[in-house]
């Protein structure tokens, strides 16, 4: 977190000697704001149970395998692997800049960070917990019981502290800083003229109505193959699982493009390996647009301005399990 | 690598002023030393390449999968998870340390590290690639060419370069100043009087024949069930399977005691949980001792007086596959 304070400092200085005030421009773009300041307790916490391959059922899938922050915040596979090695149903969304979006999860059904982080603990298909269980794991650690009362001043943990505190990390892990985020603050260099004409196609081609904001994307839901239908054989309906409307069937929350570059495969099926490719069929499905090689490239290119500092994780020491802690079962029913 | 260089700076100063030689002692396990310095631009390439999961053929494992460094080093499982969710056929044991191991593997098939980080890589039954899959994969990524071009000064990416990479970050995962190490180095408050009647009792009813040295551990082969055999459903035969030696049946390399709180479960089948537990056992089957319960508790206090500093290890950020990179497969035959 001292990173981000010295930069912040730093940039607040240089804006100071540049006369440029941050934020003040006119681009439905906005750059990633620095993460505000948490309780470092709580954060340490949720690093560790973020970390943790103890909250699931095999003791070997934690948050990172499928949030891995040494890979853009995903695990760069179409679908993810779960419990038993279960193949999942959509490909799994980043970690890093997540709390910047409107809900979690592809169809939105998690208003926020706290009510998704319970999700994959409890789900067969994946970490195969329950929420009963990760606590009496919990509980039974003697350095976790002491973090949690020092952290929520309470005699026991509940799923609510635990989705707390995970949420509390994740909430730090932003990626301020990208190339395009310099530019949009005033440094003319920090794009390419190729990144440059992307960013325009971007706005001019129509891109930016979904993509916009901080985290380009995360502020609404849209219809996945508008102008021309998407074809894939993952069975997701998105939205219409949540709301029951026939209207909000292929309906998809829309994917940040923050550290696209880190993320791929693309779409909600994660069927396409490729940035040039993801670009071709969006600009054709949603735009009805035909981009040509060299605008492809550009847009790309912006694409690639948009990788910003990952946050420093220092790996966390978890806590041993004590003799009364529950043994992970990977290999029994 | 600064902070072990400042704790050596420390503990110079310290032994400086109350004029106690290091390693003086004669005792028969001797302090964990500090790392060598090494190359740091070869250590990060080798830190990348541990944490990769794209050595895998799912593109969902790597070498910190089962030699997790939030947890001893190992993954806390009976035996590990393989490709497909394979049940490997014995522990996993703990990397930190490993480098002062006589041999690596519970049977001591290869002689360093070097030869040891190339095997989990092709074996079926772990991460399911090959080499030649694993070069081909890291030439396709422009920033992993960058760094070994940087490192071995060669235009072409070898297995060797890779698995010496590996084993460069590997050698730096060291845990100095244990309880017992700075007690060991002069420090007579850093151990509890029941780990000291504990370090009496190791020493005195024969443990420390197999457990000596610095890793308490690690140079010998042994016969796992010496006075009762050993009752484990495990079809390892150790030793034998290297030499072809009958005699040689039942042995494995003595596991080092370093940071063991962290590292269970315990022995090559993984099946014991506790160490009290294990306690019991290795006195009964390798000593032919019945330990009482104040003597069991006495050396598993001594036990966990061996969990060192555990390195500080920032989580690698690792470069993004290329267009041209061959995709993971955790699916496919």
């Amino acid at each position: 977190m001292a990173r981000f304070k010295a930069h912040t400092l730093v940039i607040a200085l240089a804006l100071a000697c540049t006369g440029i005030a941050y934020g003040q421009s006119n681009e439905p773009v906005e750059p990633i704001p620095y993460p505000e300041a948490g309780d470092p307790a709580k954060i340490e916490l949720g690093k560790k149970l973020f970390f943790d391959p103890r909250l699931s059922k095999s003791g070997f899938i934690s948050c990172n395998s499928c949030h891995n922050l040494s890979t853009g915040g995903s695990d760069n596979l179409a679908t993810s692997i779960g419990d038993r090695w279960q193949q999942g149903p959509i490909n799994s969304p980043t970690v890093l800049n997540s709390s910047l979006n409107m809900a979690q999860f592809w169809d939105g059904r998690a208003g926020d960070l706290r009510e998704q982080a319970g999700g994959p603990i409890a789900n067969p298909m994946e970490m195969a917990f329950t929420h009963e269980l990760a606590i009496e794991l919990l509980a039974s650690i003697p350095q976790y019981v002491d973090e949690f009362q020092r952290v929520y001043d309470k005699p026991e943990i509940t799923i609510d502290e635990v989705t707390d505190a995970i949420a509390a990390f994740e909430e730090v892990l932003v990626t301020p800083d990208a190339p395009f985020d310099l530019w949009l603050k005033g440094d003319e260099t920090a794009l390419s003229d190729q990144a440059l004409a992307g960013y325009q196609l971007f706005k001019t081609s129509g891109c930016v109505a979904c993509h916009n904001g901080p985290n380009l994307g995360g502020r609404s839901f849209q219809k996945m193959g508008l102008i021309e239908p998407y074809q894939t054989s993952n069975p997701a309906e998105g939205r219409v699982a949540v709301t029951g409307i026939d209207a909000d069937r292929f309906s998809f929350k829309v994917p940040t493009l923050r550290n696209v570059e880190l993320t791929y495969p693309y779409f909600h099926d994660g069927a396409v390996d490729t940035l040039a490719e993801a670009v071709d069929i969006m600009g054709r499905l949603q735009l009805g647009r035909h981009y040509s090689d060299e605008e492809n490239a550009q847009i790309v290119a912006f694409l690639k301005s948009l990788t910003g500092k990952q946050p420093e994780i220092v790996l966390p020491i978890l806590p041993p399990s004590s003799d009364a802690t529950p043994r992970p079962t990977p290999f029994e029913d």
